[in-house]
């Protein structure tokens, strides 16, 4: 199977990877074991300023969590080129969690998920999409609205 | 070590396997890296129909907690065979993960958790119980009470 | 790279690992799959007694959190021990998990999650700090207030 390069792509959309994210605490933002890189819950901050604050479905709107949830990925996406040099050194996406601080009346979370869905389907072409864990939780570091969890499956 | 053949155990206890569940948004249901089978977050749906909603211990008793927990285990049954062919080409469950909606003071998530991990034991046998991660959250997609993750170990 | 003994620095430290844990349901404490060691939510119980309960910026301090996690953790040490004979044959940790019981106006999970990573740091060196995924949740199984989830890479 040919495989479109993901910087072609991300190019070609004029997308703009962030600086990767440098952590809050006594971590790494990524860890390869084998074929398996790793990466720590990405947020949607720029440079440690939050993007956004507050709950998805009270304090802020839905598309406003689509938003956070693309903004966290790129973080990922730009954690992941900073470790491996470049994102065309993945193969696939072995797991996408999306977590959204939100309260317990809140359904529409496939609707947010769909921020960092997307833009994996854009950059890494809809033959690699990854499966998804998606959770609405009481809080996230920073009082954040989204938290992104990516493992992705390099290159041997 | 021989191992007792999955498929065997459940036509022997008469259990049905749903039909494979298929995505609620830019995602699919499974991915495989390696040795490694990553399911996305399964939930007790029955074609997209939820067959429970609302937070254990307030909404739903524990009882159906646990029956959603063995509902939507069983979807990732559907949907780890629809990707393999076989459940018998599952060697291990490397994690089990089950995701409960249910308020602040719930207490009792091993009793909500025991549906997946009963079912699983059942299929797999007891020499082949998984470890687990069990978390108490503030909501999952679409108001459903339980949502259970799966990564397995594929016979290479 | 020669890196230093966990073991031989558990010594150093005067670090107790405890009694490894027991399930509270149809799990175990660890599988291994190739290199990865995947290890069940580990808690701050000691003989199942729980040494904390209730939500962390509610019913206990951020201090305590702290502590509970390093709990925690500790106990996932000691699983990881009792399943490999010596946590010298783990090369890195592939991933640090904190799930965090608090209210959703909780802000300081990095200073909770600390508890963990920092004892992780002392124990492997800061050469091999994992990546990490903090998350604020609504409950914890038994209501306890941290739960730890740690993913083990392991020498071949």
């Amino acid at each position: 199977m040919v495989v479109a390069s993901a910087e072609a792509r991300i190019r070609e959309l004029g997308l703009i990877i962030p600086t990767a994210p440098t952590p809050f605490g006594a971590y790494v933002e990524a860890v390869r074991v084998g074929s398996l890189l790793f990466l720590s819950g990405m947020l949607p901050v720029v440079v440690h300023v939050p993007l956004y604050t507050g709950l998805v479905g009270k304090d802020i709107s839905v598309a406003d969590g689509y938003d956070a949830a693309r903004t966290a990925c790129l973080s990922g996406l730009a954690a992941a080129r900073s470790h491996l040099g470049s994102l065309d050194r993945i193969r696939s996406i072995a797991k996408l969690g999306v977590y959204i601080a939100c309260p317990s009346d809140f359904h529409e979370h496939p609707k947010v998920a769909d921020g960092a869905s997307e833009l994996l389907r854009d950059v890494f072409g809809a033959a690699r999409l990854p499966p998804r864990i998606v959770l609405g939780v009481s809080s996230i570091p920073l009082g954040m609205p989204v938290e992104i969890e990516l493992v992705c499956e390099i290159e041997s």
